[in-house]
């Protein structure tokens, strides 16, 4: 993060794009990597949406599978990422904690298996590769897991990372290929009536850019009026444990909401999340952190003994049909991408290959189609 | 907090306090006053047990009851508290957020009602004004609390004070009054065969004293091997609402461990506390937290709209009988002023008083005698 140049004196570049998170960071290394010039505005890369995030790469869950053109994205980015996270831990150096034991998606009675079944079913029409487990089994993978738990399914293409290692990673590979990091905020976007639209900086600056791509997470529609992105507050733990307390991601409908578990390779367990539509209200909340701790406690009652070690909030960039924004906004040179919600991480190369692709003339993925902006100006 | 003086050049004092608790900085200042030069040796004072306490003057509670000499003591010191308070606000110009609306316990069953029952009438014997309300008359005064809550009792004679708020104006008062802080950590005490005894700080340096005061909380026996002090690990939380949200102290049994609310005229509710026997554990975890939120949620459900703005964790110095250690330990010029378990702050003014009286000659409180040290000694 050395990168930054004194305000009021940046260069042009090809493309700026204007926020660091997965979503920004990705289309920023990929199209640098292209040969574009490219920089990234951000005063704090990494700390938005992302900070919070879990870092599941779970295209299908119960909550998602009915919706078809979101779940063929995260099909065709799921694909994408064992190339994705091997050319970038190669470039970076960097490791992500990136982690293929699978996912436990658990039942706690009848009705929740039957839920499980139907989800299993439908994994299968995918070619998924999902393994259906008494409750007996689910604990030999997994001996924390509560008594209660009755089933469960094994969702073995599931895989997650650590989403703060992926933003420093990102952040090297993107500058190693050449790429600028303008480590401050900004505050609009300039489009002059002829010429090349930049991007303002808080600080009074400039930043002259020939396209310009807004990955601002929920903040876009601050430059972009209009733009259909919202912030979805979740709430998230962090809690510490000893290495191996759990193995795999876990999950489970409990009180009605999803809750999942998602173990790192140091010990650390997430715990999520909320989802709130209360605007850009950062506070933790005493009710957000006690249902948190409440769900994952049926699942895995053992965890009452770890240490609680974070409490944080994220905004996660929601759509009105849950699909991000990726592609041209209407103003000429300026495009968007953005609108992720909680699935940022699991479609960043995705979304990279995209905006890549449209920068620099190339196809974008086909799945990636349906995230047009212009799926909302008709 | 700016009168440290480097470490090996300390000149003496009469007396040396090692702890800059409540306790401690109590009986510095009273001491002080009395006009004995006094040094209170502590690297941060009030980030010990006085950090977390919540600060409630309260020495009659559901479980404290049936200890005859703790209450009795706890009755003495309440009893002196708007004097100690008046002329502590007085002469550090600090104000303590000392509040006096009373506490309300709340009981959910018939079975917590006939509890409250035989504890309002023990003390109505002791001359305490208490009432005994119903569910609606306790909603009444505070309109925050649960449907479920089938009556309780106002104890009017409760008071309470701002923990944090307190150690800044004892420090303030207690060098007004011409006391010395020596901010570093004490190593131990250094007992020559003849002469005065010393304090050897971790620095190097060494304090000599014509009589020490161990008032290091759960770490004395530390300092005095053989004081049968323990760490009695507590964690609380503290939420931020908005003003008024409530007015009295809320106490409760829930799922049969006493829980409380205080709230502080900034809008902050401390939430209380958990009692564990773990050693020095310093770690917030996840049952803890989850434990200290169920519990009073059931008491004041709207509390999970409220920020959790901070955990914490203390060590209340905990002893065999639950009585405070006051006075000679049996090195020759070494006394104690620890062991005030949960009940630091209430009984803040009799340590004071009882220290000063056995450094400068004056009369014990009576209630304070059953707190002599060697009565583990025989």
């Amino acid at each position: 993060m050395s990168s930054t140049r004194p305000s009021g004196s940046e260069p042009g570049h090809d493309v700026v794009i204007v926020g660091g998170g997965v979503a920004g960071l990705a289309a920023a290394w990929r199209t640098a990597r292209r040969g574009l010039s490219v920089a990234v505005v951000d005063p704090a890369p990494g700390s938005g949406a992302t900070h919070a995030a879990a870092g599941m790469l779970a295209p299908v869950s119960e909550v998602t599978y009915t919706e078809e053109p979101l779940l063929r994205l995260g099909l065709a980015s799921l694909a994408t990422w064992p190339a994705f996270r091997a050319e970038l831990e190669d470039e970076s150096g960097a490791e992500l904690d990136y982690r293929t034991e699978g996912t436990l998606e658990v039942a706690r009675g009848t009705d929740d298996m039957a839920v499980l079944d139907d989800l299993a079913a439908f994994e299968r029409t995918l070619g998924l590769r999902v393994e259906r487990l008494t409750g007996r089994e689910c604990r030999s993978f997994e001996p924390m897991l509560s008594p209660s738990v009755r089933g469960g399914l094994l969702a073995r293409d599931d895989a997650w990372v650590d989403p703060r290692r992926l933003v420093r990673a990102l952040l090297t590979a993107f500058e190693k290929a050449g790429g600028t990091l303008v480590a401050e905020r900004a505050a609009g976007i300039v489009l002059p009536g002829r010429g090349s639209p930049s991007v303002r900086l808080t600080s009074g600056g400039t930043v002259p850019a020939g396209r310009i791509v807004v990955a601002a997470g929920s903040w876009s529609a601050a430059l972009l009026p209009g733009l259909p992105v919202r912030p979805v507050k979740g709430q998230i733990l962090r809690l510490r444990g000893p290495r191996g307390f759990l193995t795999r991601c876990v999950r489970g409908l409990v009180h009605g909401s999803p809750a999942y578990l998602v173990p790192r390779g140091d010990g650390e367990i997430v715990l999520g999340a909320t989802s709130e539509e209360l605007g850009y209200d950062a506070r933790v909340t005493a009710g957000g952190v006690y249902e948190l701790l409440r769900d994952a406690r049926e699942l895995v009652p053992g965890l009452t003994e770890l240490e609680l070690a974070e409490t944080a909030v994220g905004f996660r960039p929601g759509t009105p049909d849950n699909l991000p924004l990726i592609g041209p906004t209407g103003p000429p040179g300026v495009l968007a991408a953005t609108g992720h919600g909680r699935n940022g991480v699991l479609l960043a190369p995705v979304t990279a290959e995209a905006v890549a692709a449209l920068l620099t003339g190339g196809a974008v993925p086909e799945a990636a189609l349906s995230c047009d902006p212009g799926r909302f100006h008709s």
